[in-house]
């Protein structure tokens, strides 16, 4: 049974507002508030410079299993993309900690929707995350630009 | 409404078995099934090389929000560790994509349980997921070393 343990409050109260991703709102404050109960489980979280966040994508619209992106006009699926919407709507985004104060973790680089509920917190591992072999696949040379207009 | 979107098959049946992380079994190769109602998803995931797997830990212990794991016998938070045994039960693990056939995805590097339930997969995207300035928090010099018995 999956159900927030928290909720990620930010700048963006619309999905056009949101950055594609967190390497393109590298100074976005976010304040991820991890509801009492479970504020134990972030002892010696602030040891990390960056961490990842599991959220819940529940404003997101219609799934499709093949689609646009933001950064392409050419279609792929859904699972070869970071889209929204998708089965499970589980959304991951890697942010840098700034601060801690109790159940309270104030993260900078962060592209979610206001009142985004929380699922889940990891620390972010070099040895285990930073994979140095690792190809761009199809996103190779697709370069940001301004959000296609009603694209999620 | 989270569900399975497929399975994923792997040498290991019993949880002493499995290796802490993929980078402590990088050979070690996995089949995931990717139900083929959601098969159309994988279009393109064949030019990443490597990929996120998003699954149920759905044999962890009791969860507590304070533990021991495999790397430290010092405790931390469950939200500072990757244990399994956290609320809302999400893994992840970074896998190298070998091969795609249809809807099943020959991957290298696997470190879940046999059958576990698949949630997700996403592209591993160097640019966004490849933090070059991360620290490795209390991990430092936490060497890798047989897993301790019965610990998860």
């Amino acid at each position: 049974m999956i159900k927030p343990i928290g909720i990620i409050h930010t700048p963006y109260r619309e999905k056009d507002e949101c950055p594609i991703q967190p390497l393109y709102a590298p100074e976005a404050i976010g304040r991820v508030e991890v509801f009492e109960k479970y504020g134990a489980g972030l002892k010696d979280i602030e040891t990390f410079s960056h961490i990842y966040l599991f959220y819940l994508f529940d404003k997101a619209g219609e799934i499709k299993l093949i689609r646009q992106t933001f950064l392409d006009d050419q279609s792929h699926g859904i699972f070869a993309t970071r889209h929204p919407a998708r089965p499970n709507g589980i959304g991951m985004s890697i942010v840098k900690l700034k601060e801690r104060n109790q159940n309270i973790l104030i993260v900078e680089g962060i592209d979610v929707l206001n009142m985004t509920p929380l699922l889940d917190i990891k620390p972010y591992i070099p040895r285990f995350d930073r994979i140095e072999t690792a190809s761009e696949g199809w996103t190779k040379n697709k370069e940001w630009r301004p959000k296609p207009k009603g694209r999620e």
